[in-house]
């Protein structure tokens, strides 16, 4: 697999229509398993590592995943390991990491699953859109066929063994995006964040770190696992997102409605930025495609490609940048390029 | 004159081509004179000063200015009243002044005669670009004109007499207008301010307030004229103003050879707001037509016309905007009507 031709474009969670896609980028099921007989990875040595990293290759082959790709972390470049963690197929902590580790992926970049990150097995569906029975339904599914052949560390009494505590019994995570630039634009993210902290959810930004809102994209997630069962889980996001979801949409038409001229003027001056600039910084991309995101929602702006913009999010990233162009850029010259792909994507002829 | 009519363009001297064009805007020569035998404005009766006002326009018509116009600004409407200050026909002295004052302006308004503002008598010529010489012998031209019909209040000691004695002698004001967009950009804005004051020269924004730079325009004149003639004044500005637009022009080379991406992106992110925007506060306005003119300037944009940009300058202040659009307008219903004028301006189809 080239860098250049896994740069062309994002997966399809990002790019396909979804339930509630006007809101709900992304739908995200993690579950955390470990081997039995074998030290968690943090703990474990460098041969049992290797070992245990080709066994779990095989076994996940023999799973059937259909069309998939395997990389052994340890042997890609910086570059597509990058690529990798933008394309939210690894985490920054398999990225990170040392010795044997991998990510087998299918192609359409729905399901993956790290080897050797924090837990010998972390398993991934992400799905477009608000879809959290199908999602958790398909990593069950997946879940049942690689217990056919991997013998998991299980506990009677706790469920699944965790390097962390906090994992331990179901070892699931569900993680929902949510594009909120209305909630934003009216300074109302704070609500947002007490309401999921009150029922125990997690917020962080479209790559994780902390809780800044870059692009106006929260992910919002269970904290802990421990004594709780997938269905518990499953019922608090289930239960608080729509909530969020007709906030948002309220609130959008309350801008429509209310303050149209300054929802424009937010709306077009992206797109004024986004055809002129002739260099732009990646949070600042993020935030007027947001706004293009929000104004393609509402009707706003004609002839733009939802798809499209969503896989923006993605492809307009330092290391997706730099496979496109072929080389390795500087952050300046990431810059440019980023502007003028944004130049070429925006103009107004295509539309 | 109907304020519409008015509106519609601004004078002769912002939107006519002139000497160094690229970096002066204008020079402007202002003379203070009073009449013998009545008390300075600050102290004159109001009856006195009627009767002041109406011969002072008699005097001035008698001296010949051509087509030109006279308000009584204790007649006309506050939107006139403010549209001739953005004009800079008058000052905000006389606008802010009580009784029976006034202005007569050639309708070029190239020539301006401000009656009963801090002195009886204020000559203004303004001329497009760098005119040092030429401004100063049409002012000089004009004062003895009105010589002829005003007995002016003189000492053989003092020279001509002011109600501030920073003005006594000559009475003379240089300003010039200069645009540094360049040396903005630079953050090189200390040292032309440090070379000014080092010769005793003052430095104030585009509408006298303050010393902020705002649309990279700065005025540069001469701070009091008490014991040096004409002469040392004009000097002095000569001798400047040549090194500051040298100044200018070599920071705008290097910035299209070294930096050209940088003033590029700094250009057409200024084209993208004017062009996209639905709404434009008046100094956001003027920061981003700076912009504009030095693209123009640098060859950097095309097919747009240097008189109508620098027009914009003043079109796009609040009176000249509520006088187009016929009504008064609050704040926010001006920035709308300043983005919705810039848009049509900019749009690309005239380009």
């Amino acid at each position: 697999m080239e860098p250049a031709d896994f740069a062309v474009r994002a997966g399809q969670w990002l790019r396909g229509p979804g339930p509630d896609s006007d809101v709900v980028l992304s739908t995200r099921i993690r579950l955390a398993r470990n081997v039995e007989g074998y030290a968690f990875p943090n703990r474990i040595e460098a041969g049992a590592r290797s070992a245990l990293e080709e066994r779990l290759r095989q076994w996940i082959e023999a799973a059937g995943m259909g069309e998939a790709h395997y990389c052994n972390l340890s042997e890609v470049d910086p570059l597509m390991q990058q690529m990798l963690m933008e394309r939210h197929l690894i985490s920054r902590e398999l990225l990170q990491g040392e010795g044997d580790r991998g990510v087998t992926f299918a192609s359409t970049e729905l399901i993956s699953i790290m080897t050797n990150e924090e837990d010998h097995v972390r398993i991934q569906v992400i799905q477009a859109g608000q879809t959290l029975q199908a999602a958790l339904g398909q990593a069950i599914d997946l879940d049942r066929r690689l217990e056919a052949q991997i013998p998991y560390a299980y506990s009677d009494t706790y469920g699944y063994l965790t390097a962390c505590p906090t994992n331990v019994g179901t070892g699931l995570r569900i993680s929902v995006m949510v594009h909120l630039p209305a909630l934003v634009f009216m300074d109302q993210m704070d609500k947002v964040f007490q309401a999921a902290s009150k029922v125990g959810l997690t917020v962080r930004g479209f790559y994780g770190e902390g809780t800044k809102a870059v692009g106006d994209v929260i992910q919002i997630s269970n904290q802990q696992t421990l004594g709780r069962t997938e269905t518990e889980i499953l019922e608090t996001l289930a239960n608080i997102i729509p909530k969020i979801v007709e906030y948002e949409r309220g609130v959008r038409t309350h801008l429509v409605n209310e303050q149209r001229v300054s929802l424009e003027d937010r709306v077009w001056r992206a797109m004024g930025a986004l055809r002129y600039a002739r260099k732009m910084a990646s949070e600042e991309t993020l935030n007027h495609l947001s706004a293009i995101r929000l104004g393609v929602n509402l009707q706003l702006l004609a002839g733009l490609n939802m798809s499209e913009v969503n896989e923006l999010f993605v492809i307009t990233q330092p290391a997706h940048l730099q496979a496109l162009k072929g080389r390795e850029l500087g952050p300046d010259d990431r810059d440019v390029a980023r502007a003028n792909l944004l130049r070429e994507r925006f103009k107004p002829e295509s539309n």
